[in-house]
């Protein structure tokens, strides 16, 4: 079997995705952590020229941004269960990794890049989307256990890690109680890895019982 | 046959991919201009709860979000073909609709959409975004005709309406010549519908001839 390899780093909610989905399907995997510094560096460019973790490479594949990686590792793992059955569920999984590379990232994410790791930031605009796509998730997850059908997909495996760690940005989840509920059923999925910063069931079953 | 809307607006990048889908596949469609003011009314937010254009209706089934009515077209009408043959390929073409979905929108989107539509953007930061993906695009296209494979994808339908249309916003194409031509091979396809700004196959010659 050709090994897998994940270029990530432990706090990046993007890896994290790849991460959960390796976990989820039982594939062994490496992870190596890429420094803000190596990333601009040649030989990083050659796996990724935008300079970015994560990347997966499995053997000479290889392929960055962390929605792709979870299109593909559902077709290749999972078709159907994992990235739609019909065309409708196709287009509706494809909304949230839409909305997982562009608003949640250029909302909750960027305010946690702010605080955790000094990024430069237009705040007042993260804030704004933030405050765009947040009340839309909540809104659409409070009738519903998954994003999309009745079964857990890669929409909620990238639109996930950035909500659950909004507060790490300053946002309080207790106003979003649909999106945490979520995040909790996430975290409680049989092999869900550990990230610093979302509860895992154990954390926050304790922590209501105080 | 069902009807098909789209939601729309005639400069509206973002719906002009699906009307390329559209006229590409050779489906009948009924094109509804909502303007700024309307897209915040509870009508139009009952079809689209992020107040955006476009949206995709086929009787009951209503689809927000530009890659995502890429991905039901493909799969609904071109699967494998428009969409990925393998996991490889569906991986390859699901990172051109992240560039689509973030980079190209937060990039030279808002330069267009800031001299077009006077939007209020952070016009360095758009610039610095327009400056990472566009060397990436063009030094991928420099031994390609297309951005995934050898024929044209809903990567290529995703990706394309923004860069073609960047002068728009002030970023000149002759800087970025395989995305330049990459554009006038898209215009160049039969059914390509007229878009201004974009110069159609006969306009771009005629120009070169003089």
């Amino acid at each position: 079997m050709t090994m897998i390899c994940l270029y990530g780093s432990p706090l990046s909610g993007n890896a994290h995705k790849v991460r959960m989905a390796l976990a989820f399907l039982g594939l062994a995997y490496e992870e190596e952590t890429v420094d803000a510094e190596r990333r601009q560096g040649d030989a990083f460019r050659a796996l990724n020229p935008m300079a970015q973790i994560p990347v997966y490479a499995e053997g000479d594949f290889v392929l960055r941004d962390s929605q792709a990686i979870l299109a593909y590792l559902a077709a290749r793992h999972r078709p159907g269960d994992w990235d739609g059955h019909t065309a409708e569920e196709r287009g509706a999984i494809a909304v949230w990794l839409s909305h997982a590379a562009n608003e949640i990232f250029n909302g909750p994410a960027l305010l946690r890049a702010e605080k955790l790791f000094g990024w430069t930031i237009d705040r007042s605009r993260a804030r704004a989307v933030a405050m765009r796509i947040l009340p839309v998730v909540d809104a659409h997850l409070a009738a519903r256990t998954w994003l999309v059908g009745d079964r857990l997909t890669i929409a909620d495996i990238a639109a996930s890690p950035y909500l659950a760690l909004a507060p790490d940005g300053g946002i309080d989840l207790d106003d979003w109680p649909h999106i945490r509920d979520w995040t909790r059923r996430i975290a409680a999925l049989p092999g869900f890895p550990a990230m610093p910063g979302w509860p895992a069931t154990n954390e926050w079953v304790r922590e209501a019982a105080q």
